[in-house]
């Protein structure tokens, strides 16, 4: 094993408590009162259909940055802002770019990247995930956007791709995730897999991902312990 | 400016004596008797007239890695090495992975990354960039390979290629370089530019790039005193 690939919206950062706090706080700002959880939920909510448009190909590609901000203009009248200027819709959307780290993130990737090359293998774009790697001080030994190769996960182009540009056998790769359908393709294409259990990615409203549903290679409850399982 | 990129080879790595102290190993663990200099020397100049070959289209897009594994194929039989085992070559070959920083690069660079969001854009392939990363501890934000744009410099696609990818206008990148033709075509292209002399990159045998030749909107002589000029 060389490679430690990680999903990051939920397996490495806490996108939800990021985006209530955002909300809150721009609703403070505007004097008005928002339903920041709720609306944190139905955005999250929201653009993932709008992915799955690009992944059968009935919208062209089109990055993360962009179904965000698509994605919240289509929730806005639905909290009565339709008349947010394009500026704080860009403010808004720019939240994703700045998300906290779950509290083992960090010190667990610090430790990992003693023995392995470490990157993110997630949905968010290149330059979404380069800024967020420096807010949360993920310590990436490069960055893997989905626009590298032009594919949402969980389509093969991505595994595959982040294998080929790394010029290393999907064998001596491991995906860590804290989602079953993510470790389930990655797996079928033959890299290893690591689970971590976020129970709380998304607060009351959690349905699934609570334990492995498949055979794992790995499974630890945080990324530190992931780290001792693998001998860091 | 948001972002600095660099040059990786003569600007922040040691490449030629890292491969003579890699081929002076390899000749004493052989038990023959190589002139390391002149061989590090010719195969750093047999690989720049593939890498034209594949920016005119004469040669198909070809990784680094590649080319620099045929090159030194070619050059054997005239160092009497005709018989060496394929996997001698290849190890040979991973030399270019790692080689040594010139001595203010990390530091330059760890003061550099307080400021701005730091990546090299080199023509070395994804994969080499990350291992000599990691062998070198240079620290960056994210990692840009020739093989991402599937181009070499000073082709426009690897410069405007980085701005794209990581969204940010020419005009609030600056390229890094101790090379005048890369900083001329980023220019050119309207990227701000640094100009940082490596005069004993060639050894004896340099004959250019000991100034600026251009009107670069900086000149260092070394990545610290670079940090200084821009505030970090």
């Amino acid at each position: 094993m060389k490679v430690l690939l990680f999903d990051t919206f939920g397996t490495l950062v806490d996108w939800r408590t990021s985006l209530i706090a955002t909300l809150t706080d721009f609703s403070r700002k505007k004097g008005r009162l928002l339903p920041a959880a709720e609306m944190a939920d139905r955005w999250r909510a929201a653009y993932e259909p709008m992915m799955n448009r690009v992944r059968t190909g009935k919208l062209s590609w089109t990055d993360l940055d962009t179904l965000h901000r698509m994605a919240l203009t289509e929730l806005l009248p639905e909290f009565h802002l339709s008349d947010l200027a394009a500026a704080e819709i860009d403010q808004l959307t720019f939240a994703w770019h700045q998300l906290s780290p779950w509290p083992d993130s960090v010190a667990g990737l610090a430790r990992l990247r003693r023995k392995f090359i470490l990157a993110p293998l997630s949905n968010g774009n290149f330059s979404l995930l380069v800024d967020l790697a420096k807010f949360a001080c993920l310590p990436w030994d490069a960055v893997l956007g989905a626009d590298l190769f032009k594919h949402y996960k969980p389509d093969p182009e991505t595994y595959l791709g982040a294998c080929e540009l790394l010029k290393t056998a999907p064998a001596e790769v491991m995906l860590v995730a804290a989602h079953n359908y993510d470790l389930k393709a990655a797996q079928a294409l033959g890299l290893k897999t690591a689970f971590v259990a976020r129970p709380t990615e998304y607060g009351p409203h959690q349905t699934k991902d609570f334990g492995p549903e498949g055979s794992w290679d790995l499974v630890a409850h945080n990324m530190i312990e992931l780290a001792g399982l693998l001998g860091c």
